[in-house]
């Protein structure tokens, strides 16, 4: 592994698995398949927000503008993701696996990151648009909820090219990432718990939705940050059933997070927005 | 057929009718004309979709925004999928035969499938917007649609990739995913019968017309799966024409499955739209 080391720098386990022993072609192909799932339901997401905008009221509108927001950079950022894994590996007809292929660019997650440092806070932001704080201040979340999401991708960002040259510093950054992700929670349970006093039954029951919604899929993240170790235990692992199971989990959270969220969220403001006497279904039938 | 399965891993039969005897450039051709014919009706049905949104009233404008959402992501899946297509094979001056290209990406039905993972919630999703049930829960009917439609495309992803290299599993995995097939048809069926009830008369025809498309196009999928043992009996038939007849079937299966059932779904809306009132074409004409 040292030897892999000293030619790759810094690289990410994806490299070395694929310069160690390559993938198969199952492997390959379905880390091909899933990153091109993800930024598929991106744009597939980015119409569902423009076209449901109006119906929820006026007021709740800049949560589906966020949606939208999030879906573009998601879907720009994803797409370049995938077209990083499909470039960098190639298919040895010798040894029939894909192998990273001679003077092509390393693949690296960090495309990903930097899409979150756009992603996070808006996230963050858009629930504050749809519920209602009862006793918190608007301004002051709002600007936890920045300032916790920003330094929790960039401590991750900078940790995770630390994955395998230095298992020391991949969890020191890792560490202080979590303390960050740990602020977020406490911050979106108090928004949550806030958020249902006096909101409609419905609306209360599609909160308590994105709270658990919100704990699995945020959970995910760090689960993929530290996957070549859970694979591995201390040494991490350099296997495809590793590369592969991040790919899927990294999928899986960023559509749970950003565009069943999103939905969720539409569809709580939709019901707050008929308490408020905003029903969309009557008041076009009246044109 | 040994000596190209150690050559291709575990690649699809494609591949090694490419590998084995090169593609007529009549067949490559075909084949590329209909993979780009599939994406470009999903881009023309696209903008249908979102056209046509007000000519039903607002409850049944979620279908309209369920097909928007299979449109982008078919759309995009199938585009990969061409392209995926084009860049296995080049052309070989010297047997004049298209060839799988050396160090070229191996051919892989599984966009399609990870794009069905997206589309087929949303294609069975969009009928409960449009009719009302009488007698089954709309929520339990929806999450068994959900369940089964995922697991039916999980189960056949996985099998298609043994479809050279082991026709025992890729039999089991057909198998299991013809179960989860069979029960959405008896749910479909259920939705559609009751939804018949109540409804206007020309409504009650489309919904029967999408009861025999649905039937029709659906059995389609399974058909292309098994597509190379159709050609072939128990051995899979490495024959350029099982190739030809897979895409040709998969894209006649998804123009109609999405985007001719998503019209027909247009049109019962549009006649229970009027039959409450709601009558687009008169509302213009008094503006």
């Amino acid at each position: 592994m040292n030897d892999l080391i000293s030619q790759l720098g810094n690289a990410t386990f994806e490299n070395y698995v694929g310069l160690d022993s390559g993938f198969t072609e199952m492997a390959y192909q379905m880390s091909a398949h899933v990153l091109t799932l993800g930024y598929a339901v991106m744009l597939a997401g980015l119409f569902y927000f423009i076209l449901t905008i109006k119906t929820v009221a006026p007021k709740y509108r800049t949560s589906s503008v966020l949606s939208v927001v999030v879906m573009v950079s998601a879907f720009l950022l994803l797409l370049v993701q995938q077209q990083n894994w499909t470039g960098a590996m190639v298919y040895d007809a010798e040894s029939a696996r894909y192998i990273l292929g001679d003077g092509n660019d390393l693949f690296n997650n960090g495309y990903r990151y930097l899409n979150w440092l756009i992603d996070v806070p808006m996230l963050l932001f858009q629930i504050l648009f749809v519920v209602s704080l009862t006793k918190s201040d608007f301004g002051s979340i709002r600007n936890q909820f920045w300032f916790s999401g920003t330094a929790m991708i960039l401590t991750g960002y900078i940790g995770q090219y630390y994955e395998v040259t230095s298992p020391m510093w991949f969890a020191i950054w890792g560490f202080i990432s979590t303390l960050f992700f740990v602020h977020i929670l406490i911050l979106m349970k108090r928004v949550i718990d806030e958020g249902k006093e006096g909101a409609p039954a419905k609306a209360q029951g599609y909160l308590s939705k994105i709270w658990y919604l919100f704990l699995f899929s945020w959970m995910l993240y760090p689960g993929a940050y530290l996957m070549p170790y859970l694979f591995g235990g201390l040494e991490p692992a350099l296997s495809e059933a590793a590369v592969v199971g991040r790919h899927i989990t990294y999928t899986v959270a960023d559509v749970s997070s950003k565009v069943i969220y999103g939905i969720l969220l539409t569809l709580t403001a939709q019901e707050m927005s008929k308490a408020e006497g905003y029903d969309y279904e009557k008041m076009e039938k009246a044109l």
